[in-house]
């Protein structure tokens, strides 16, 4: 796999470009997000939102609303811009939905909607990818946003929606590393025994296109001298792709360490719907607005 | 607090030599570092353990076992090993205990002994202190490998623990951050509820001599910009010294990854005992062994 989250740009097909539907566009940050996609030639965009909000805005920041791929509907509240928005990709207009200037609540609604949302029967799940300085790879951390206790069935599904990211940025069978506090199961930790069954469903057939082994400490996952210290001897153990934690505890407690302590950038996207879903928030900074872009370009032609 | 786990070793009082109890010393690792330990000066020792053995190996890493403050007492079996050393520290012969060449069970049997043994009526619970490169300031993590879901009153006792070990290292009025997923309370998450109940309980001085502040996420604890972007404007959003997890799954998870994601260095000792109780593993290195014997050492005190 790249290396670096930057590079993963040469992933794009570029033979036709995508469309990325963006949910109420009248907010600077996404226009400028926007604006740096049109100059880098990685998509093309369908806006929404309030014509002379996003006019306004554009005009700001030198943004031309008139940029070949650039196309701006008019709808007033939220709810309608979340509706079109979602349907634009629900028929095919666009193949990317992104969140702009409303709420996660408002958006998703819309994309749960049975009529005209973009349902598939999975649940929805968080992925992020990140690029963190002492390691010699790009490291796919899941869920660490929308699940909160997940099931075991729902942990199966979990790790469907990341292993469809992952083929989308070329690793034809990514290593899931199932993680808990320890490798041995314990029955008075029920991540060790969920861990330990997913890894059986994996060999048995019912979680296919990746490798999957666990219970395995965060150590034993990504170090092979840990592993190795703990006489793991499987395909996953120390070089794990995708780290699978149990709760959403776990994994934003994760996520924030990786940001906060070991200097890592991150691009993140939800999977689980018909395409995929961008929902950057105002506190991500405008390189990781585009990682997210990214990485929902390369992994969008799996969905 | 000091910025650097090895300037700690400036705060061992040295009037008089503190003693620590080794139940097991026959392992070579561990007679390095008590080799070291006295070429630093830090203290002195009561090796328990096979004479033969500890003499065999003293000899080969050239370690003087006629050396002030070095006094070795010959006990075969390693129930017999735990049950003298634990017996030494709660005779008041030594003031801190440390585990060596044995089963972290066989010498957690004997401090949990009700006859001879170093009970206090609170759990044990684990208490890391972790310097953190791109951090200015040591920050504590606790519960990351004792207790599993702890319940309410543990986690009273777990912060307790925490803050106690803090006092030894100088702060007065240590900054609690109860952990959870999000910043506000959520009733699908208990870790929300627990943090919430915790910081009243410490506005209520049911639990005293720290600032309690909770639920906090990983980001709105250690980053004050963070803490702003959420309006938290607490004592601890954005400060906090110790980060009290709610689960082993969590802690356990992130001080792996403060070690392996951002080259941190730890020191860390079980606290709730009637003394420190040092739990090094083979896989510390030499270095680590050492800063959790100087925390140890400056955190006794206040047992």
């Amino acid at each position: 796999m790249k290396r670096s989250l930057a590079s993963l740009k040469w992933n794009i097909q570029q033979e036709t470009k995508q469309i990325v539907s963006v949910a109420n566009a009248a907010d600077k940050e996404v226009l400028i997000a926007v604006k740096t996609a049109l100059k880098e030639e990685l998509c093309f965009f369908l806006l929404f939102g309030d014509e002379t909000k996003i006019t306004n805005i554009a005009e700001s920041i030198h943004l031309d609303l008139s940029t070949d791929g650039l196309v701006v509907r008019h709808e007033s509240t939220n709810s309608d811009i979340a509706r079109s928005a979602v349907m634009a990709v629900h028929h095919k207009e666009a193949q990317i939905l992104m969140k702009g200037n409303l709420s996660t609540n408002e958006i998703l609604k819309a994309v749960l909607n049975k009529e005209y949302g973009l349902r598939t029967g999975n649940v929805l799940s968080h992925v992020a990818l990140f690029e963190i300085p002492n390691q010699d790879r790009l490291l796919f951390l899941t869920d660490a946003a929308m699940n909160i206790t997940p099931s075991l069935q729902e942990k199966v599904e979990i790790i469907n929606n990341a292993v469809q990211v992952a083929h989308g940025v070329g690793l034809e069978e990514p290593k899931v590393a199932a993680l808990a506090p320890v490798e041995v199961i314990n029955q008075a930790m029920p991540s060790t025994v969920d861990a330990a069954v997913l890894t059986q469903m994996n060999n048995r057939g019912q979680i296919k296109d990746c490798l999957i082994d666990g219970p395995l400490a965060f150590d034993n996952a990504v170090s092979l001298e840990a592993a190795s210290h703990k006489n793991i001897h499987s395909d996953v153990g120390g070089t794990a792709d995708i780290l699978m934690v149990p709760t959403i505890e776990v994994g934003n407690a994760l996520y924030k360490s990786f940001i906060y302590f070991a200097n890592a950038t991150v691009a993140a996207i939800i999977s689980g719907a018909k395409a995929p879903i961008i929902l950057t928030s105002r506190a991500d900074s405008a390189e990781s607005k585009i990682h997210s872009l990214t990485l929902a370009l390369v992994s969008s032609k799996t969905f």
